[in-house]
Formats: structure tokens, sequence, C-alpha cells
């Protein structure tokens, strides 16, 4: 064994590749109105983290339960707050039951890595790094489908040893933006029996009727076998995330689901803002239709502009550029003309497919439209002279 | 291969196991005074989650900047406000850098994954759950070494393969509340070129003066390979994490870090929470000392009365009862009492190890003791009649 006196020389040297290779990060404070640019680049699809109904319940909740839950909700972290919002999950998204935790990423790998132990499971190629951590925690055999692929999805499932398996998918992917085939997956997870867990971090609050999300929207609230997770992070204006499923699955992670046993529970004032989140949806069932709208008017700005982007299922809108650099540099032009947008590189998204991703808003005027378009036209021209 | 066509069927069959064995949980959701009871549950150490400058701060910072971060630090989730809680960590615990999480549970799986991968991992046995997921997500090879046990640390460091390696344990256990051999462990990867990471989730606010945290007590707040991460949910009284490190060690989180890159940054409200935390431990220095007086009277207590416990290193206290329906007995009897009691059974502790886990709290006064001796009198009574 050699000895390295200076522990941290390797990670100099693997900063320095990283910098070579375009993929060097630094992290950006932003300001409360963020410089006053347009945001195409959050997930608060709409727009309700500023919302002066949430703020309210979440500085109420704050003043009576205090600033955080003080234990794991096995213990002193669950509070009459966490149980309400549980309970209102479950009728806005027609789910049996619900379990709180304080991420979306926590929730996903309880979720994934309770129910796929000593299971066969099948995820996704596009899922969430969440779901892929979660697949390794699992520590069952993993297999990894192509993009929207169900009958190698069926496929895996047919042809296991293993007497149990799940089948993992996002609802709506969070880069590509694009909707996965839940229909078809769910009737061959039936066939095969299989449960299927679907992430509804970029569905819920935004696709179907309510934004009740892309499980109820096809139709599959009520099946035993189908299980969600969720994000209160996004378009719920918030954090946190949740498990929805039948009173069997929760109480599986209740028990078991460690990232759930371990954590501390969510901060009270985020409960309630994703509590009055879920208030706003259901008394303005107008909000995901308007986001929905939008992301397909960027869409085909981009398009119109000779950009290469994807139908958007929901809000989130990928300009494809290629190179890492290519990707930083459109992400400057935009910033300089008035648009915040995100800028994804690998590791977020596959080499060789670094982009803007930008994501639409329900609030976004017909002055902000022209403001982005004046941005996207930029971004076109710079990749015309690259 | 046999179908199963009740996906859910295997989950009834595993509750049912855990029920006959005393594993079933539920939750409780407490009242915003938990019905008057004396707190020996919770981690809020210093009681300051109920703080009203905590409040304050948090109900500020939600009208400023919104209920959400919305988004990945690394898009739009950063706001000053985070960066000056970074800020104000170096500052309190001496680090050179520091990064804040959505949990200390993400703090962990991106310190030691990251910085494990590619490299030998030792982790002691008596890891939190949080530590021992990180590890298999490191997808390195893990040596776990038995708890304390410094001259196996050494050994698997010197009979490594890997180039390079990492020792990562609990400052204080969190059930056992025992103190890590912080100086020894340091000595040891000083020796064999290794990264140590310590988890000062049950030390930070408790241990050493103002409460800066085990590694500073030791003496190694400013050496280049020791990574800290803390916890801002326990004696901070908020929610989130942090990693403290060498810039870069920060670096390589940023770029590499999953749980950090792919998650939504901490809700504007719990960093307020957590700096004003930060201030009131800078200001009023006496408050860990009085948890820790607190918790070895509390220690004292139990061993008088016949109880098995251990020298508490900050605010926790074990009575252990070994049968897993003991403990739920004991912790009923407490509450029957006015004693709020942690109750931890398997997977939380080893088979066979399940206890109270009391915590002490800086503002017991001696009324509170005495409720605390008569439910404890009442525990030792029935473990002699059981
Ligand atoms: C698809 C998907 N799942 C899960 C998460 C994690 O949610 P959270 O940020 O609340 O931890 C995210 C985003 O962060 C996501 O995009
Ligand atoms: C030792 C230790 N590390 C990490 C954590 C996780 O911290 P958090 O609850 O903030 O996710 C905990 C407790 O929850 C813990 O006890």
């Amino acid at each position: 064994m050699e000895q390295t006196p200076d522990p941290l020389a390797r990670l100099r040297t693997a900063a320095g590749t990283r910098e070579a290779a375009g993929l060097k990060r630094s992290l950006r404070a932003r300001t409360p109105d963020d410089d006053g640019l347009i945001d195409l680049a959050s997930n608060d699809y709409l727009g309700l983290a500023r919302d002066r109904r949430l703020i309210e319940a979440a500085t109420e909740a704050t003043r009576v339960w205090g600033t955080g839950s003080t234990g794991s909700r096995l213990v002193t972290g669950s509070t009459a707050l966490h149980a309400e919002l549980e309970a209102r999950l479950c009728a806005f998204t027609r789910a049996r039951g619900a379990l709180v935790f304080s991420s979306g990423y926590l929730a996903n790998l309880a979720a994934v890595a309770a129910l796929g132990r000593g299971a066969l499971v099948v995820s996704e190629a596009g899922n969430h790094a969440s779901i892929v951590d979660a697949c390794r925690l699992s520590r069952s055999r993993v297999v990894v489908t192509p993009h929207k692929d169900v009958t190698a999805v069926e496929k895996a499932l047919a042809d296991r040893d293993e007497e149990h398996a799940i089948v993992v998918t996002d609802a709506v992917f969070s880069v590509d933006g694009d909707l996965a085939p839940l229909a078809e997956l769910h009737a061959a997870t039936v066939r095969q029996g299989a449960l299927l867990i679907v992430d509804e971090a970029h569905s819920i609050g935004v696709i179907g009727p309510h934004g009740r999300g892309a499980v109820h929207a096809a139709g599959l609230a009520a099946e035993p076998g189908v299980v969600r997770t969720v994000t209160l992070s996004k378009s719920l204006g918030s954090q946190g995330g949740a498990v929805l499923g039948a009173p069997e699955v929760i109480e599986t992670l209740i028990d078991t689901g460690r990232s759930f046993i371990f954590d501390t529970g969510l901060a009270p004032g985020s409960v309630a803002a994703a509590l009055a989140a879920v208030d706003i949806l259901q008394n303005q069932p107008e909000l995901p239709g308007c986001v929905r709208t939008r992301a397909r008017e960027l869409a085909s700005m981009a398009r119109e502009l000779g950009l290469e982007t994807n139908d958007p299922a929901g809000a989130v809108v990928p300009i494809v550029l290629g190179p890492p650099e290519s990707a930083l540099r459109a992400a400057l032009i935009c910033a300089e003309r008035g648009v915040r947008a995100g800028c994804f590189r690998p590791p977020s998204v596959p080499v060789g497919r670094s982009c803007l991703r930008l994501t639409a808003r329900a609030n976004l005027s017909s002055e902000d439209l022209a403001v982005i378009r004046g941005a996207l036209t930029a971004v076109a021209e710079m990749k015309v002279t690259m």
C-alpha cells in the first residue's frame, strides 16, 4: 500500500479533471427576486412558494409548533399537522394512505428500497438520481430498462427468478419532460404480479384535473398495486415528500423504511405550507392547465427557432445543446437577456446531452414570453455560430 | 416463475411476522405541548425548537424568501441566507468550508458516498443508519469495525489494497450516547493517509465550549483530513444538515454529491432558524454544559435504581431493557407518570437491546427530575417483576 500524506490531493486532482471537462460548478446565492430575472429555472411551477396563503400557513404553524419537528416521526416528530397533511394528500390524490417525509429524495429511498427488498427491481433508464440510489439500497437485483420501453419491462418481469418484483418509473421525467406510459406499465405489472412505483415529483400539481397527478389522470389512483411518491418541494412550493399507497405499503414503510425511521420529521412550517398548497389546487383548478399551456408555448417557440426540444407533458421543457460549454454559454446568454434558465450538465444528464432546462410557470405574462423569445433567439444564434 | 395475483400479500405476511415479534410501530400525532408530558424523547436538547428567537427568524425569512427554496441548490435553491448559514457554521465550528443540505441524512449520504467512492470505507459498527446507507451507496469495499476499536480501524487501513481510504464514525453515538475516540482515530488516519469523517449530529450544540462539537473539543477543527457532518434538526431546533470541511471537500460535494445535486435546497425558514440557533450558542455558552449535567444526573438516577445505562458524553441516556415488549411497556409506564421517553426496538437497535432512549434537556427543573425519578422507579420495578 502506498501512503498518501495529503488525503485531499486526490480530490484536487479530480477537481482539475472536472474543470478541464467543463463540469465544474459553483453556487450562486440568489436574492429574493433573483435580480428581477424571469424565472424559467425553478420547480416552483405554480408560483406558490411566494404565495401569501402558503406564507401565512407556514408562519402560523411555526408559531404553534416550533421551528423543528424535534425527532424521528416514530418518536416525537409526528404532529397533528403531519397527520392532517397525510389525510389531505389522500383525499386530493385519491390514495388510500400517505406518509410524509422530510424530502422527496428520502421518500423515494424508502419506497423503492423497502418495497424492493428481496424482489426484482425494474427501473427505467431516465429515472431520477434518488430512484437510482434507492435501487442500490434495495440490495436486490436491478434491471434497467430503456426509456419508456414497456416490452423490456414485461420481459424482465416474466424472465425473473425472484418471486416478487417492483417496477419504478418517473411519471414526468425530470429533465426530458415527457410522460411515462403508465397505463401500459400498469397492465404489465398486473399481468406479472408486480408492484408499480410512480414518482410524481413533476406531475403532482401539474397533470390531470386539479393537478391530482399522472396516476390519477391514468385512472390508476385506486389500484392496490400502484404506489406513488411525491415531492412537496416543486409545484407545492414547500419542502418534503410523501409516499402514497395502500395501508399495507404505508405500514411497511413505518416499520422498515430506513430513511423514514432514522430521519427527523418534516418541519411544521413546511408541512403547513404544503397543506395550503393542496387547498389552493382544490380551489383553483385552472392552475395546472395554465402551466401546461405555457410549457407547450415555450416548446413551440424553441422549435420554431430551430432548437432541439421535446413535447412537454407537464412544466419541463428541455433545450438540448450537447457539450457542457454550450449549455453554460446559453444559460449566460439567457441571464443577460432577463431570463433565468437551468443549465444541466453531466452527471445531471447523459454525456453529450447538456441542455437548458426551462420550466413553465402558471403566471407567465405575454410580456414575459416576448422577453423569453428574445433570449431563445440569441441562444439559437449562438448555436449556429458555434 | 410463480405469479402473485395480489402484490400486497407479501407485505401483509411480513407485517404479521413483525407483529408477532413485537416490532409493529404506529405513529402518534402529538399535540403542541405533547399533553404536558416532560419531554425526554426528542432531540431538541437545548429546547430551541420552541424558542421565540428561532420562531421570529423563521417567520421573517419565510416572508422574505418564501416557503420553499424552489430548486436544487445548483439551480435556484441557493439563497443569500444559505450562504450566510454556511459562513456562520464555519465561524462557529472553525471549519474552512460548509455546505447545507435539506437533512442530516442526505448530508451523510453525500459526504460518505462521494468521498468514499473508489476508496476503502471503514465504518464503525455503531454508526447511524444514514452512514450505513451511505457506505452502500459509495459502491466501495466497506469494512465494519467493532465499536470504538481503533486497532481494528488501523489494521483495516494498513491492510488495504485500495490507494485511498476513509474512516467514518459518529461522534456521540445516537442510542448508546457514548463518545468516539476521535483523537486516536485521527492519529490512525494520519498515519495511514486516510480521510476521517465524523458525524456530529448529537455533539454539535452539546459537546465542548459553546457546543462547537466533539471535533473542535478534540482540537481537530483545523485538520485538513477531517470532515464533519452535522444536523440542524437536533440541538439547533430546526431541520437540515451540513458538511463541514476543507474547500476541496466542499467542491467535491457540489460537483459530485448526488444527494446534494439532485435534491431541493433547504427551506428558507429552516435555514433562518438554524442561523438563530447558532447565534444563541455564541451568546449563551452555558447551555451545552447544562444539558450534559442533566444527562449525567439522569444516568446516575437510572444506575441507582438498578437500571442498565451508559456514561453519557452528551444528551443521550439509554436504559437497556432487552426484549421489545419490555421497552414498549416501560415507555407506557413513563407516559402514565408524566414522562415522554423514546422507545427503541430493532431495527433501531440490535436484537436483544431494546431500550428507552432518554434525552436530557438544558432546561429540566428539579420538579421535572422528581417526576422522572418516579417514572424510572416504576420502570425498575417492572423490570424486577418481569
Ligand atoms: C423526479 C424527482 N424525484 C425526486 C426528487 C427529489 O425531491 P426533493 O427535492 O423534494 O428531495 C426530484 C427533485 O429534486 C425529482 O426531480
Ligand atoms: C447520528 C445521526 N446522523 C444523522 C442523522 C440524520 O439527521 P436528520 O434527522 O437531520 O436527517 C441522525 C438522526 O436523525 C443521527 O442520529
